[in-house]
């Protein structure tokens, strides 16, 4: 089997699944991500597994679940020891390079506690989820009443932007997050009405150009074989685009809104706390979907239209023939759907990504083009690239499997019968208002093909969703009584799902099976007489001597004997 | 609150709970052992968390569970990154030394991927699962036809061995763990038939006399204030002790043995292939029991003549007024209850442990002498001494809860609904035997203070013990029709705990419920216009200005303005 060389690892930040013409877009005609569909392969049942991007991405990029990595949320630092696509891949001979966002916090504490220097070379990999950085861009570099949010992130971007005369203390913040009215006042592209406005900044110098333009400086320089993990910024808001996209799309393209009275005024408690935040109520509002949607649409307008950039110059640098390109998002964006804005629940619109994997090898010929129904989950992402690194699959530390099997036509499903997803709200001014603690402000999905079950911890009762009679996810079962049995065995799932060994990490499946054969080193469980072992392994109890104790030379004052 | 300057944590390595006279014990009486309940609180229902040496002393050292820490059995290293008490005591300014056993096995991998060098204080901590080491003795070091089982370990009893005179490469095994025949034939302790033999040395020299005597040395020169885990080795097997104790008791004195024919012919299979272990064999053989018993009560009669010892030298120098002192064991020994040899099942002859914690506090005074009925678990003790030494517990870390508010009279419970037990037999023979994957070879067991269930990974139906009406646990009501409910309920518990946050722990539960508040540094969420926010927070972006872009200093060229 002839593996691609090296990994472009695409990632774009809040990309809702069908926000693409090759995922069922009217309006938005996306040809050039479509093109990379028609080369590979697109999954159309590709989960995150948490729909926020800090605990989705640290899922990608430990190819664990929330649950086993810990980190719940996008405050919360991913813990020293945890290992990343990057340790894996670099033990097989594949350097694994960042290029833009992560959402890494490093766990300070824990460095410090095994004396790990933050400049050193393992310190600094270990701060940066194991990823070599070329450049880090988190984005969102806004200040308010307590000052900066990140003062010192994303300087990258500020500088280039600096150097390129736009002159402010933040030109991100003023120039590519913000428009402007006719004095002068800058109009933040935080405040979704001025969504309807453009971006104030050349389109070449925003934000998807300038990482796109960094992407092929890294792979310009880059020695092979490499994984590099281009992780663009947008379409996550600030919902603001430059023109020309600006202009380019109006409520008239917007797709009809994914909602019904029924699930509001039916609504589970806690989706209901979802729903009451200012964000959900945003939304709901059809001005603000007339403001952002636009714009939203416009960023992913210029992501097609930079991805057509970088394809034709793989194909113009050789590189389309030997580099496997895989492009996905962190989660999608409710947009109104579901009276819901933001991601942080669990309809379709939040937790299922685009996937698609174009795998240059010949073996992958068969399935150009295709669309595949297998469950997929984000954690399968690294150990598909180990896979196209040659090395084994680490299984007891990656949670996930390879993709590979299937972009090469041997199998059409994964081995898995549901997915998974959770989100940790314990953060949340929701859990204030609903009263729950920390322990409890955990929510778990568990979809098959068929069914989806949304479980609060807390005493709540769960939610579900008919996923073939009801695909818009509007009809909530999850107190029907003809569904008792659904549930229950939805709720089997999730229990064989918690109580997986996910943190015996030292110890391989194959190493564990090994030990099953047992050892000849002389620790002798329940055999009564030595008729009880083999000749072999008793041959040295039987050929040692000892004298009596009381015989020994130097027989100790106040012994006994 | 007056808290114990110091903490003498004693523990006994296969000490079952019910073979002491304050715990029932009919012909064993251990008046020293005793003697610390009359002073402290015994606790009555205290669970380890798993039935094998070094996964229950992983929980035990951790503070969490099995599922939590993922070191599942003897040979399965504690993965870098886990904390100890060791970690949370020295941060609380108190000194965490070992004296004897602790099964640690380090990880390795884990510490040089992370640059960590074994000789460094960091590296020796990581690798001793956070003690500081006075003196490791892990016991155990046979040879077979294979080499020694453990070339660098238990190293120094040895060398104290040859020292006072002890003629042999391995004087451990020839002297302490063995008996002798008339041509000086060494009678293995490791065969349970030569328990019936005297060990082949001079009582004062032996495994126990011998680490109370290591103790003893540690305290006389230790630094206020410490915590010293005196962790002896016996009465684990090799079953074999030196006179006196080798003739102090017989087969008159052995309890009548727990079984039924029933719970052998009707038992679950994973159960059954326990039972059809050697050992589970072995100790159904009266002959094995005859021979057995009578040297592991002679080693705890010889135990409780060393906490004599150790107390009584402790009144003298004046330790007994400002220590507490914890005495517990790692686990049971089913001596042919239930038909098993061995631990690794869940009855209580094997996860029920003696647990017995004396605090010296006048607080403490109320309770003196008292029995506790509450559930505990052996995580408790890192919190409890957490909280002896003032400091917070750090609960996102740490599962268990001090027992200090039982302690001091202020509650007679615990928080918790149910114990935990797990056993992971994924690299035993059995695992072959059943042809159970390494994935699903994983038993739970969920005990209220009603019910015990225990329910086997890999499809098969649960076990049910009635703890109320059948205490012996020999009616399995796994299969019953009548306990449909219950079950479900348990199942329902093992849910719950098996989906709670466990790997967030790197931020605690105030700071998550600190972050509900939100902040004002500029990220917007779902705000349509500046009206939707609070002054404040508005402020800095109405104060802002900037110029069109197209003005700006240095227009490049190719810009499209």
């Amino acid at each position: 089997m002839a593996n691609p060389k090296n990994i472009l690892f695409v990632m774009f930040d809040q990309l809702r699944w069908d926000y693409l013409s090759c995922y069922g877009h009217e309006h938005l005609h996306t040809p050039n991500i479509d093109r990379l569909a028609s080369m590979g392969v697109r999954f159309n049942r590709a989960y995150i597994q948490s729909p926020i991007c800090g605990s989705s991405r640290m899922s990608t990029y430990t190819g664990r679940y929330v649950h086993s990595h810990g980190a719940t949320g996008n405050g919360v630092p991913l813990k020293v020891g945890e290992m990343t696509m990057g340790d894996h891949l670099r033990a097989a001979g594949m350097g694994c390079w960042l290029v833009g966002k992560t959402h890494m916090r490093a766990d300070a504490e824990g460095m410090k506690r095994l004396g790990l220097e933050p400049d050193s070379l393992i310190g600094v990999r270990v701060a940066e989820c194991g990823f070599d950085v070329f450049e880090r861009d988190d984005g969102m570099l806004p200040e308010g009443p307590d000052g900066s949010y990140d003062p010192d992130g994303a300087k990258e971007y500020n500088k280039h932007l600096k150097a390129k005369g736009y002159e402010s203390d933040n030109p991100w913040h003023d120039f590519a997050n913000s428009g402007l009215d006719e004095d002068g006042n800058v109009l933040s592209g935080w405040f979704l009405k001025n969504s309807a406005f453009a971006a104030n900044i050349d389109e070449p110098d925003s934000e998807t150009p300038y990482l796109t333009g960094r992407g092929m400086d890294f792979i310009k320089q880059a020695q092979d074989p490499w994984c590099c993990h281009l992780s663009y910024i947008k379409p996550h808001w600030p919902y603001i685009v430059p023109e020309p996209y600006a202009s380019m799309f109006g409520p008239e393209h917007i797709q009809p809104v994914n909602r019904s009275d029924a699930e509001r005024q039916h609504a589970h408690p806690v989706f209901k706390a979802f729903m009451d935040t200012r964000v959900g109520q945003s939304f709901s509002r059809q001005e603000v979907r007339d403001a952002v949607i636009p714009a939203y649409m416009g960023l992913i307008k210029q992501s097609d239209d930079q991805m057509g950039r970088l394809f034709d110059w793989l194909e113009e640098t050789g590189r389309m023939q030997d580099t496997m390109i895989v492009l996905t998002s962190d989660h999608g964006d409710f947009l109104g759907d579901h009276w819901m804005g933001e991601k942080t629940f669990f309809q379709d619109a939040s937790t299922k990504v685009p996937l698609i994997i174009y795998d240059p090898s010949p073996e992958a010929d068969a399935t150009r083009g295709s669309v595949c129904d297998a469950l997929v989950e984000c954690i399968d992402l690294a150990p598909t690239f180990v896979d196209v690194a040659g090395a084994d699959v680490p299984d007891h530390i990656l949670e996930g499997e390879s993709l590979l099997p299937i972009l090469r036509g041997q199998t059409t499903e994964t081995h898995r019968d549901f997915v998974m997803c959770e989100y940790d709200y314990s953060a949340s001014p929701i859990a204030d208002r609903l009263g729950v603690s920390v322990e409890d402000a955990n929510i778990y999905m568990v979809a098959t093909k068929r069914w989806k079950l949304i479980h609060c911890l807390g005493g709540y009762r769960p939610m579900l969703f008919d996923l073939e009679n009801d695909p818009k996810e509007l009809v909530d079962l999850g107190d029907s009584a003809d569904h008792e049995d659904v549930i229950s065995q939805m709720f089997d799932h999730l229990r064989n799902w918690a109580t997986r060994n996910s943190q015996r990490q030292t110890m391989s499946k194959a190493q564990m099976t090994a030990l099953r054969r047992g050892s000849d080193k002389g620790i002798v469980i329940g055999a009564y007489e030595e008729g009880d072992m083999s000749e072999r392994a008793t041959v040295k109890y039987r050929n040692r001597t000892a004298p009596h104790w009381s015989k020994r030379h130097g027989n100790p004052a106040g012994s006994k004997s």
